[in-house]
C-alpha cells in the first residue's frame, strides 16, 4: 500500500462530529451545531496570553503555530461543533501590498491604501501559496491537530469589504471613499472588485486544498449599500468567488456560507448567489428568514451578542427563543448575530453553547 | 373684529406651500416635495459662523433666536419644501435633569447618566412649558419667521433612542448598558420608556401648540434590536407617543412621521403605529418598501447621503431613480436616508432639490 501524501492523509481523516456540515447541507442531525464567529479570540484569557507573547495581533495571523494554537482554545473550553482558522479578513489586501498594520484603538489600517485608477491598474492577484503561505501552512496545522474531532472554516472578507477597506485606508463611518469611486467611476471599481473576486476564490480553493471542510465570507460592510448597489457591487461578486471554489474534495462537499452584516432586507437575492447557507445578524428574525428563503439554503445564527451580558439563565432562555422560531428540520447552524464582543464572561459561551446541545435535539426527531 | 392672540395668529397663517403636508397624507400634489435630515447644520458656511458666534453647540439649541436663524438659512438658498426646528435629540434627557454637554469628537454626554433602579424611579417627566421653553419659544418666532412660506416640523428622539443614551451616558457601538438592563430587568427599561413616551408626547404636543405643523420622531438606534425587542421596546412606545398626540389643529391634520434608522425589515409592524408617514433609510428599496406598506403610510426618503459627494449630474440620476421607483401617485417626501454629512458642497445639495421640483411633476398628472 502507498502512503499518501501528508495534505491528502489529514484531508481523508474521517470526521468525528459532522454534525456542522450536515447542518448546512441540510441533511439530517441529532442536535443543532453550534459555533462562534470571533469564538478565538480576546474573551479567553488563554487567548490574550499567546496574543502578549506574539507582541502584535499581526504576529499571531502571521505564526502558524500561534495562530494553531488560538484556534484550538475555544475547543478545550466548550463544546463547539467547528472551528474556525484564527487569522484577520485583510490578509488578501495586505498580500496585494497594501501594508497592513493595527494602530491601537482604530483597528486595521493601510500603509499604502488605493488612490488612483493606476493603483488599481497595477493590483496583483495574490498567489496564495507564496504570498499567503502563513495562512495556508496554519490552514494545515490546524487540520492535522484537530485530528477529525470538528470540521474546520476557513474564510475570507468577501470583495465589496475588503474594497470598502483598501479605499478608505481603514475603518469608515460614512465610507465616502469607496462609494465615491462607486458612484463616480464604478468601472474602475468594477476592475478592481475583479481582482478581488479572483484573489479571494483562489485564496479560499487554497485555504480548502489545504484542509478546509467548509468556507465562510465575511460580507461586513454590505449593509452599508443601497439595495441596488449591495447587488451591483458586493453580492455579484461574491456569487463570483462561489463559482470558482472547489464544491468537492475526495468526494465531500465543502460548503460555503455567505454573511452580510445588515443584509437582512436582501435574502432572497442571496440564495441565488450558490451558497449552502447564510449568515444571519440579529436584527433578522430567523422564522420568517427561513420561511423568506426556503429550501434553498441553510441558515447560520442570530443571537444578539449583547445577550452573552446576560445571566446563564437568560441567555439560555434566548437560545431557546431562537430554536423555536427556526424550529423543526435540519439546516440550522446556531451562532451569534456577529462577532462575540472581548468582555464576555466565557462562562456566559458555555451557558450558550450548552443551551443549544441540550434543548436542540427535540426540533431534530 | 377681536385680535387673535400671537400664538393663534400663526396658527392661522394660510400656507404658500402645502405639498409637505399634502404628501404625508397621500392627497395630490403637483410635484414630490423634499427636504433634508440636517438640512440646518455643518455643511452650510453661514452656519457655521453663527455656530462660532454662539461659542457651542448647546447655546445654539438653547437660544430661539439662533435657533430660528439657522432653521431659515437653508430655505434663503434651496427650496425645500418644508423647514424642521433646529435643535438636539437629546433636550428632553437634559430637562430630566442629566446634564447634557458635547466633548469634542465624542459627541454627546450625559453628566448624570441613568445608573440605578433609584435613578429610574426617580426621573420627572419635563414639562415642556417651563423645563424646555427655550425649544417652544423657538418653534414660535420660527413659525412666525417662516410667515407660511413651507411648514414648519418639530421632532423629538423617539423613548428607545432616548433611553440608549440615558444608559449609555453617550454615543455607544455595542449598547451594552440598555441591552443589560432589557435583559436583566426589562421591567425597569418598561418604567422608564413610559415615562419617556409620555415626556416625548407632551413635549410634541407643545411644539404642534406652539406651532409645528408636522413632527417626526427620529428612533436613530431602534435598528441595533432584534425584531422581537424592536417592537416591545421601541415600537410601542413609538405607538404610545403617537396615541397620546394632538393631531388636529384648528381643523387641520398635523401629520406625524416615524423614522427607524435600520428599520427597513420592520415596516409592516410599523405601518400599524398609528404615523402618518415612515422615514426610510437608503438601504431599503422604496419601490418594495411601497409596495409592502400598501396605502396605509406615505414614505419619506431616501437617498444615500454619502451621494451627495458625487459629481451634480450623478446626483440628479440618483434622484431621477428614486422618483421612478417610488413611481406615480402622492405619498412621497424625498429625503436622504439619514442627515446630510458635515463636508458636503452646498452646490450639490441644490443640484438634489432642483432634480426633485423638475423630474417629479412627470409622475403626479
Amino acid at each position: 500500500m502507498q502512503h499518501p501524501k501528508p495534505e491528502q492523509f489529514h484531508i481523508m481523516t474521517v470526521l468525528e462530529n459532522d454534525t456542522f456540515i450536515r447542518a448546512l447541507l441540510k441533511q439530517p442531525v441529532d442536535y443543532t451545531p453550534v459555533w462562534m464567529m470571533r469564538q478565538a479570540g480576546r474573551y479567553l484569557p488563554e487567548y490574550r496570553k499567546v496574543r502578549a507573547q506574539a507582541g502584535s495581533f499581526l504576529n499571531l495571523c502571521t505564526n502558524p503555530e500561534l495562530a494553531c494554537e488560538v484556534t484550538l482554545q475555544p475547543l478545550r473550553r466548550f463544546d463547539f461543533d467547528a472551528a474556525i482558522l484564527f487569522s484577520d479578513i485583510l490578509t488578501i489586501p495586505d498580500a496585494m501590498g497594501l501594508g497592513l498594520y493595527f494602530s491601537e484603538n482604530e483597528g486595521p489600517k493601510f500603509k499604502n491604501p488605493v488612490k488612483t485608477a493606476a493603483d488599481i491598474k497595477k493590483l496583483p492577484i495574490p498567489d496564495p501559496m507564496t504570498d499567503l503561505h502563513y495562512v495556508i501552512d496554519a490552514v494545515r496545522l490546524i487540520r492535522k491537530t484537530l485530528q477529525g474531532r470538528v470540521p474546520l472554516i476557513g474564510f475570507s472578507g468577501s470583495p465589496w469589504t475588503l474594497a470598502t477597506y483598501m479605499l478608505e485606508g481603514g475603518s469608515s463611518k460614512s465610507f465616502q471613499k469607496v462609494k465615491g469611486l462607486m458612484y463616480e467611476q464604478p468601472e474602475l471599481l468594477h476592475i478592481m472588485l475583479d481582482k478581488l473576486a479572483q484573489s479571494v476564490a483562489s485564496y479560499l480553493n487554497a485555504q480548502i486544498e489545504a484542509g478546509a471542510q467548509a468556507v465562510m465570507l465575511f460580507d461586513t460592510w454590505g449593509g452599508m449599500l443601497t439595495s441596488e448597489d449591495y447587488v451591483e457591487f458586493s453580492l455579484y461578486y461574491a456569487k463570483q468567488v462561489r463559482a470558482l471554489l472547489k464544491t468537492d474534495v475526495a468526494g465531500r462537499r465543502i460548503p460555503a456560507i455567505l454573511f452580510t452584516k445588515g443584509g437582512g432586507l436582501w435574502l432572497e437575492a442571496m440564495t441565488d448567489a450558490g451558497y449552502d447557507a447564510l449568515g444571519l445578524d440579529w436584527q433578522t428574525d430567523i422564522r420568517k428568514a427561513r420561511a423568506r428563503v426556503g429550501d434553498q439554503v441553510a441558515l447560520q445564527g442570530n443571537m444578539d451578542p449583547v445577550a452573552l451580558y446576560a445571566q446563564p439563565e437568560i441567555i439560555a432562555d434566548k437560545v431557546k427563543a431562537i430554536l423555536h422560531k427556526y424550529g423543526a428540520g435540519s439546516g440550522h447552524v446556531f451562532n451569534l448575530g456577529h462577532g462575540i464582543l472581548p468582555d464576555i464572561n466565557p462562562d456566559h459561551v458555555k451557558a450558550m453553547v450548552d443551551a443549544v446541545h441540550q434543548y436542540s435535539p427535540a426540533y431534530h426527531k
